[in-house]
């Protein structure tokens, strides 16, 4: 049987990395791919107890459908959380969402048309690329260094490119390359955004996961139309099998989101919703933060030590100052998709870097999470990648 | 700031009911408007004994990310639960999904291009009409009468109408008419639907409602070709907060969707899906609707009576066998849009049945909900309205 599907569904493949999580699954591997938290992290006594109060005190309200905005309280939370961040926002800026991939999702379908282009880091989260191309887009990639995107590449493009119709940026420790943008930066791309009048997506996951360095305020904080769609999530900061981020924008604009989210799933966990809520309310999320920086920032350390000290001198990598990735560039003749086949055979995963890229480019890179194994398995794993590289180079 | 949205945007409206409920969250009023459960029947005490358990089985699993597919236990009881419909399936065919309400908008995603046209029931549940919208679909409504859809005429609009690219049905208790297909039907729109080789969505939130007559089974099970995509949600039968549901379909199709969840949303609720699981594991569910079915007959007669005691007798309506609604089709004279104005003064919702046909058509219509107010309130709800329609019809 042969059905006729939409014109869109040529464009889609699979993620890669949920590809190698389905291979995972099934073998004891040593996975550098995905970007899980560390599960000895999640707060399960706390959430137990919140659990039950949950069910205790607001009953079947807790089960019941309700309105597709989110629930109230946590909306509020969240806008003082933003607040905190140096975005002065209410409830009326906030849409609950089921993970901010979710709330990319919408974008795509807020903004884009087929062919029309968004603009991206080259790298860029190649979740990202796979929920816009489900919109039919066209990517147009910007180089990016230490301070972030580069402007005057931008600029040349936007001067030169029709039908732009959204900027798609992580400017916190960005995934895959761990990069974060300078202030200047962040105040620049406004500049630019506004002159244009285009919308900006500032995906930010792993904000709040700072190892050093200074705190630099999220893009949306230096916002003077209200254009930037910011994304936040608590899959980092407390667990992702709950599904909980939002959007914060303009509130003409969540209102649009509301109007996409009514038909495509109504609304979110009624509970869920309600169990982060009494979490930030008992518990003091921002003391859970820090455990969460202490522990990401020794992983962090032992890998780049690895890398250091087990590495051949040609791969070049950068220390990320917070988030969950280290990404590394191997000479050119190294294929980082050939690597992972071997390395997966020594049971080791990453995410080759040719992924990232929207379209084709830099097969010799590789994406290493640093946050989900414990650091014995940091250590041998690299070792065996070490190993693999130095036979690869070799050839 | 005025951005430049997507086309699709021109055709997106907030759904109706999603409107009334933002209402209703402000009023204490009687409403008869949403398709929501009984609050007094959700398994309160059990889901907080299975919340504790899942943590405490499964620990750090049930926060963490986990397989788009779904959790496995979880899906192979659905493909049991299936089995029992006569649907013999395994959990290849399975998908799991952010409320039943995912699974029409993926659809949309999956199979249509701007002007496809979607065939449906005239009435449909306006969720789905909503949702088809944002992928720009046309419609074309076919009517039903006691048997479920005119089959007669769907053949003529499929011989004469081009760009059809799939048939929306809810054969089960139809929303909003109550209606259900029989036996005979279903298996004649198998015929049809392979001599078009059309794919078939299959809604069925409430198919195992069923107050009286004899238990039909879903039309994915004379499914002869793989084509059928089934819905089935646990909204109705466990609780709609949690926003957990399927959808069952030839395992090729099953994949097709996964390839649009991954970049939807990535996955669904880890914990809820394990609390879903343990209660279909230790609790009995056909017990639990065994119990749903009672109290919703009773509600369900209820409101009939007042109908048929209270309303005026050009008030036409048919008695559902199942599900949560009753249609009412009013004189053609009485707009049931204004006819809702004047009963939110008086506190008491509905939805106006115009709501429910993609093209304009019978504002003289209403749907009525039975499941989610108590006895008293249905009784004085539908004073309140019956007195207001003896007025309408004087004027």
């Amino acid at each position: 049987m042969d059905l006729k599907y939409a014109e869109r569904m040529k464009q889609i493949k699979g993620v890669e990395t949920r590809e190698i999580m389905r291979f995972m699954g099934k073998h004891d591997i040593i996975s550098f791919a995905g970007g899980l938290p560390a599960p000895e992290l999640f707060p399960i006594e706390e959430l137990k107890q919140i659990a039950v109060r949950v069910l205790e005190e607001h009953g079947p309200a807790a089960l019941q459908y309700m309105v597709t905005e989110g629930y109230l309280p946590l909306r509020e939370k969240i806008a003082q959380r933003m607040g905190k961040m140096g975005v002065t926002v209410s409830v009326d800026n906030i849409l609950i969402i089921n993970g901010a991939q979710q709330g990319i999702d919408f974008s795509g379908k807020l903004f884009l048309n087929p062919n029309d282009v968004v603009i991206c880091a080259k790298p860029s989260y190649l979740g990202a690329i796979a929920a816009f191309r489900t919109y039919q887009a066209q990517f147009v990639g910007i180089s990016i260094d230490n301070n972030g995107m580069k402007l005057d590449e931008l600029e040349n493009v936007l001067a030169t490119t029709s039908n732009v119709k959204l900027i798609y940026v992580t400017p916190d420790f960005q995934n895959p390359t761990g990069l974060t943008w300078s202030a200047k930066r962040r105040e620049k791309l406004i500049e630019i955004a506004n002159k244009y009048n285009l919308p900006i997506i500032e995906d930010n996951p792993y904000g709040e996961l700072r190892y050093e360095g200074e705190k630099i305020n999220p893009i949306k904080s230096y916002d003077t139309e209200g254009r930037v769609i910011f994304l936040g999530t608590f899959s980092k900061i407390l667990c992702p099998g709950f599904r909980i981020a939002w959007i914060c924008a303009d509130k003409d604009i969540i209102k649009k989101y509301v109007l996409i989210k009514e038909p495509a799933d109504i609304q979110c966990n009624s509970m869920t919703q309600r169990e982060v809520t009494l979490f930030l309310e008992e518990y003091n999320i921002d003391a859970h933060i820090e455990k969460i920086i202490k522990f990401y920032r020794q992983r962090r350390d032992v890998m780049v030590k690895m890398i250091k000290e087990e590495f051949p001198p040609e791969a070049k990598y950068s220390i990320p100052e917070g988030g969950l990735f280290i990404w590394v560039v191997l000479p050119e003749q190294v294929n980082a998709r050939t690597l992972l086949e071997k390395a997966q055979e020594q049971k080791v995963a990453f995410v080759p870097g040719g992924s990232f890229y929207p379209n084709k480019d830099q097969e010799n890179s590789m994406r290493l999470n640093f946050s989900n194994m414990p650091e014995e398995k940091i250590i041998e794993g690299m070792k065996r990648l070490a190993k693999l590289l130095h036979q690869e180079l070799k050839n």
